[in-house]
């Protein structure tokens, strides 16, 4: 057994290094020698982790995913659905740049290599279940308005999520120090005032 | 005079054809034979027009830059700020996805190359503000509520029309046809009543 878990662990390592490849020079930098001289190891090691370059891919994705799904599961601690949205909200939004740099890669790839295009439908489709999951906990908690539908409402906050991730590669600042609670667009109406308090405590 | 307009307009037809050869292969894969071939012109020509692949790729980011410009414009003739943001937002998410995915393509690019991120950051910059002030127009004439940051709020307009579009490219239903007007996080508030007339309104 500690073997197998070695065998993950190093093949985390090796993925995280070719993180750190692509997100200087782009998914197609990450060679095999690349990313065995970033990890410190050599190229027979990485092709004993990897089956070629297109399985070293798979597990960098699968490295991004489960540090977001790490994220995720942590806010849902949060003491009701609109509080745990607001933690994976603002915990995803606050990720290592690192990880967005190489996350818009794949998505760039995405619009042209179908085997990427099926992954990506996947992983969005994973990720919107999740959020409208949690939008049915708040919903359940009345933590969150009844009269919505948790899909779409879970799309949204997806497309929010991946917007700001986004932008927050190319701010002047590093984005991790300025995360906020998002307001959103039905936040704009100017008769919305009942609902506030819990947002703006929320935001701290 | 209507020899310089030629010249813009055959620029412009240049860049379409160099935007659907990058939409069905990257934004490298528009060479200058490529998009010579793609638009029905000589190489001669392309060359004539565009000093080298860099100009052709400035301008290929003018062109979609000039289309989403003019969907705003022509959001402005609602007849409110609020209304104006709420078409705004449906008819960029709902352009044509082949400008999405050049756009994509460039943004992945941007994370990587300096002259790219210098671009996508004015980009930013400028769309920021545009937003920002369509909010403080519908801060002045009451459709959107007064005690908040239009820049702020201009920044997660930004941020979610980018998260949408970018969504819309991987949908398996062609997104243009299932545009809605985004629910947004704060409007899960379960007190939010007052305010939710007018965009229920908007929606349809």
């Amino acid at each position: 057994m500690p073997k197998i878990v070695d065998h993950e662990q190093r093949r985390r390592e090796l993925a995280a290094a070719a993180v750190r490849v692509m997100a200087r020079g782009g998914v197609e930098s990450a060679s095999t020698r690349a990313v065995a001289d970033e990890a410190g190891w050599s190229t027979g090691v990485l092709k004993h982790y990897f089956d070629g370059k297109d399985d070293l891919l798979r597990h960098v994705l699968r490295e991004l995913e489960r540090r977001n799904v790490e994220r995720f599961e942590r806010s849902k601690e949060a003491g009701d659905g609109f509080g745990a949205i607001v933690d994976a909200v603002t915990s995803m939004v606050g990720s290592d740049l690192d990880e967005t740099r190489v996350w818009l890669a794949f998505v760039a790839k995405a619009t042209t290599d179908p085997a990427t295009t099926a992954a990506m439908r996947r992983a969005i489709a994973v990720w919107d279940g999740r959020w409208a999951e949690l939008v049915l906990r708040g919903q359940t908690d009345g933590s969150i308005r009844a009269d919505v539908d948790p899909d779409r409402v879970g799309a949204e906050i997806h497309a929010l999520v991946h917007g700001l991730s986004s932008r927050a590669v190319f701010a002047t600042r590093g984005a991790a120090h300025d995360v906020t609670v998002p307001l959103m667009l039905d936040a704009l109406r100017p008769d919305v005032r009942g609902g506030r308090g819990r947002a703006a405590a929320a935001r701290g």
